[in-house]
């Protein structure tokens, strides 16, 4: 009989699903709205009507052996989701507990990011890999740390939070609360905030003048960065040099073996890797220098967080 | 039969040694030279000779189960000490494997912060902690981490070093090569070299100014400090600064129940934790506060490197 595992990837505006199979495959997949449900229930109840639809088209037999799910603040210890800012759902929310009274079949939850460190373990590139840093680049920063071949979740379940460590005291204003996180710098608004202060310095001339900071999008700076657009290219080694330096302290942490990076900013390719590599050497202990790869993770153009969030349970039954 | 452990801590002077029982007692503890060695073999030779000579004090029958080696760049992985700059034996040195010449028991080896890691798991405050850091301050700054109740090796055996993680680019020239280390700060040297800038800037008198820089130690500045001597309550309030925004960044990795501080800097006391806690909380990021606590290692008075050096095999066997 086919095994399938439901993967769930929560964000703040859409929950997206499909149904995983050993292999990796997910088939199935649909998703449906998150921030029109003020109550959880109301949202579970919902989401769960659109599982059993779209299960409707897998072949029979089949079993569903399992659900994982990616989401904010996602607590693997607790099974539930812990005060997300960018949910509409406060406080604690068992939503493992909640989903048995629909599925009885093991619910595992962490964060997307954690969850798709799991996914390049599972499915991707560090099949082989007992140590290494998934790096998620998108709105925001996310990591997931994988020490002795197992995630690191810490003793409260939100360990991974390189996004949050600082790189300039009194730096940019983060939504956390605190100012000069790494992903105020490192993420696609952080490079656009880059742009932004670079165009307000320059004199030289760059073809970004041409954009208001609301319709600006990370993206925009590849195509100017290939023809030298001073500013593009300044923004790419400013962001690179931020993070190659944070990535060293981590690997002073738990020396992984490589360290993969996943989201729409890592798609600029050698734009961003070679100046993020150039510092990340440059700033390694000697111990380290010259033998820990960055890398582009090997889930991108996949569904890798509905992947990651499957993989949770396919790891355990590894 | 009583068990025992050799448990041996290979310092750039000295190497201390002792037989630890299953309970943590150190019995037989003698020291043997380091630096008067050029020759690995015959350094051996003695250090086993010694070894000999004080087992006549064990009180019959006993039997020595296995031996823990502390040392610098002490690879476990390998078993080897790895490029030491503060030993004369330069490359790799199998150490582990040349052992098996005088001991037909296992041998295990790792840097002696890693090694005073697992003795605060196995016999000091950690004893129910599966995730904590370990900082040992002396003349430099070493760490140990552990997650999921494992010390964390790293793919290389090398994981660990926060002492080499950066606190200002371009900053003091640090022992490693590299600038602006976090132990060029917060260590022994570390903290003197904080005085002698303070001193240079400081206009409302200090009694420390009667000092030469080579004559100082830094724990002159304990009872100037309790007196409120202006440049000694400085120096620790710049010194915990530091430190505890530095740890908040390695919470922000691996998410600890609590982190031990260690060494000859930690017996001072509140002049030290008090700054560190305060701007380690002020660091933290909100789903951290108030829950993590930094506290002195319970191994402090005890032959600590040597009780966590024979913890390598204890921790084995539990």
């Amino acid at each position: 009989m086919k095994e399938y595992v439901i993967g769930i990837d929560i964000g703040g505006t859409f929950t997206k699903f499909g149904f995983v199979d050993r292999e990796g495959n997910s088939v199935a997949e649909s998703s449906s709205p998150t921030d029109t449900y003020d109550n959880i229930d109301d949202y579970l109840a919902n989401l769960v009507k659109e599982l059993k639809e779209a299960e409707k088209k897998l072949s029979s037999p089949y079993k569903i052996i399992g659900i994982g799910i990616g989401a904010p603040n996602g607590n693997y210890h607790s099974g539930s989701i812990e005060h997300a800012p960018n949910l509409k759902w406060k406080g604690v929310v068992p939503l493992a507990k909640l989903f048995g009274k629909y599925y009885d079949v093991p619910v595992r939850l962490t964060n997307d990011a954690n969850a798709a460190a799991l996914g390049e373990k599972v499915y991707g590139g560090a099949k082989e890999m007992n140590d290494f840093i998934m790096i998620t680049l998108g709105t925001g920063l996310g990591s997931g740390i994988v020490v002795n071949g197992d995630l690191v979740y810490g003793h409260d379940g939100f360990a991974g939070e390189l996004g949050h460590t600082t790189v300039l005291e009194g730096g940019r204003q983060c939504a956390c609360g605190k100012r000069g996180c790494l992903e105020t710098y490192v993420s696609a608004p952080g490079i656009k905030r880059t742009v932004f202060e670079l165009l307000a310095d320059d004199s030289t001339g760059s073809e970004l003048v041409k954009y208001s900071f609301e319709d600006f999008d990370a993206k925009y700076i590849d195509e100017p960065a290939k023809r030298n657009d001073p500013v593009a290219v300044k923004a790419f080694e400013i962001t690179g040099q931020i993070l190659g330096r944070k990535l060293a302290e981590s690997v002073a942490h738990t020396s992984p073996k490589a360290i993969f990076i996943f989201g729409g900013l890592a798609k600029s390719g050698d734009l961003l890797f070679k100046p993020t590599k150039k510092y990340f050497e440059e700033s390694l202990m000697g111990i380290f220098k010259n033998k820990i790869d960055i890398l582009p993770s090997q889930l991108m153009g996949k569904s890798a967080a509905v992947l990651g969030s499957a993989s949770l349970i396919w790891n355990e039954l590894k």
